[in-house]
């Protein structure tokens, strides 16, 4: 197995690589290579087979060819930027998002090489007037060109798939937490950052009551699932290759209670709770009612409960 | 109102151009200019306000910028290559039903006049693993590069709307029955032809079995129903701008009844039984439980019956 993973330098295509690289195999073969592409190049991971990094802007169909060869069995095609940028600059979500996402499957197609694409679709695609609850046959009505451009990304992969041009698979991701590293922008930044910064021993603002309700799932199993869904064997996908991938619904209050049955009482106690209008009116539109049965039925699996998802956190990215 | 039909040369573009120089007003105001845009010079319409014809090739940023100026305040996107062309050459499909379409809405976005777009999807944006009944709130799962670019189409038009880029509104056409001008390719043709042939004194073959049904809609309620998408209130409208045109589900049978009840029996002795396994593999993909919730509450209609679908075609098409 010669694997590309297109996004290889962010949180989860450098989790990714490490499971790779911990596994050893995909699909039911060793894995005889790794490259991880990014817009900037991204930090390598020890493995014992051969990995190597490589710059790949997605928007310039040029950068995409260099990457995407023939040898390449199967490719994770992680890249985007996030929904708070692409939302500022509609130019760069569509020339990254949804422009990007079909250079690569065109390249697929001129090389007709039909290789396995995982593509990182994102609960961002609901919304507006789609119906609870939600999942896998729901509209895609989405609030944000960052879920448009998911969405179109979804509708691409069934039919380049169809088609015969690819072996596609899209899961969209719920919100993932706890996400390590570094406080963002994004409007979901708090639903990690409320647990990171205090098991760090830092404090950290919470913009929404202890009732708000969302979808989650730890990176760990984020990553999990990545691998099974390109182990899955083509047969077993039917006519839509677009799938929920598992989460659970959790209130930050179930969140913070995980984190103290883990860590003891001290974290919480590092939350301010500060209510913050512009936020609260972002994520008020999110939707949490989702359901992944097509996933769930295929092996994929959400934390077990949130105190899963602390000690993932501690045990992987604690620094 | 100063008006642009994109696909102005085709079948419902000429019958829109034609309803709207009877009608004389659009949006409660006086139709001063209309131009029908094709991408081979339309032929022009009587009205009591210019009408100008134009060559626009939708795949060509250029071409559309010449066509689509500052002071038009209402464009219909009626353009597309239909379901078989699509088919068989992907390229061709991409190029203009979903670059075409994104052309059409980055000009409007560059012009920043936010006209009001009136869409036409298909119905062929429903199948595959899509749950009956299907309707606004369906997930798109086509079975058709066709169906694929027109689901992207609607998603385009949601967000450039969202963005106050377009005052969009996109609706997924019936099939169109009975269809005037000559037997096409498209495996759709003979839900025409059974009927316009015989009615025209001409034999025809009726590939599937009489109990086939499917979802369809006269060429003249369909214009009706676009015009009238045109005056709907943005307020109206809601946070999805995508919604199935109301139009009625018939076995072959029963409009071969209506066809007799309106025209004798004559007609339906020229129909030739002759099974196509081809045709019949094509549209047994086909969905026909269909509701058109949405539209129906704003005022837009179906026929009344098949019935009505004839004389249409006796009275407004017959050569």
């Amino acid at each position: 197995m010669n694997i590309l993973i297109i996004g290889g330098g962010g949180v989860i295509g450098q989790k990714l690589a490490s499971a790779l690289a911990a596994n050893g195999t995909l699909r039911g073969q060793p894995i005889t290579r790794l490259t991880l592409a990014d817009i900037n190049d991204p930090a390598s991971v020890d493995a014992s087979f051969e990995v190597t990094t490589t710059r790949c802007d997605i928007a310039d169909p040029a950068s995409v060819a260099q990457a995407v060869t023939a040898d390449i069995d199967v490719i994770y095609l992680l890249a985007a930027i996030v929904s708070s940028h692409a939302e500022e600059d509609f130019d760069a979500g569509m020339k990254i998002n949804l422009f990007g996402t079909y250079n690569v499957l065109e390249r697929c197609r001129s090389l007709g090489t039909k290789p396995v694409v995982i593509f990182t679709s994102s609960i961002a695609i609901y919304g507006g007037e789609a119906v609870d609850p939600l999942g896998d046959h729901s509209y895609p009505n989405p609030q944000t060109s960052y879920g448009t451009q998911k969405a179109i990304g979804e509708t691409l992969i069934n039919d380049y798939t169809r088609k015969g041009y690819i072996d596609g698979r899209a899961f969209r991701l719920p919100t993932i937490s706890v996400r390590p590293g570094k406080p963002n922008r994004a409007a979901s930044g708090f639903m990690s950052s409320i647990f990171r910064e205090p098991l760090n021993g830092q404090p950290a603002i919470c913009p929404v009551a202890s009732d708000f309700e969302h979808y989650y799932l730890s990176p760990r199993k984020c990553v999990e699932n990545l691998v099974k869904g390109a182990n899955l064997a083509a047969a077993d996908l039917g006519q839509n290759r677009v799938m929920q991938m598992p989460g659970r619904t959790w209130s930050i209050q179930q969140m913070i209670d995980a984190m103290t049955a883990v860590t003891g009482p001290q974290a919480a106690t590092l939350i301010d709770w500060t209510p913050q209008s512009d936020v609260q009116r972002i994520v008020s539109g999110w939707r949490w009612d989702i359901h992944a049965d097509k996933a769930e039925r295929l092996g994929l699996t959400a934390d077990d409960s949130y105190e899963d998802n602390i000690r993932h956190y501690m045990t992987d990215d604690k620094p």
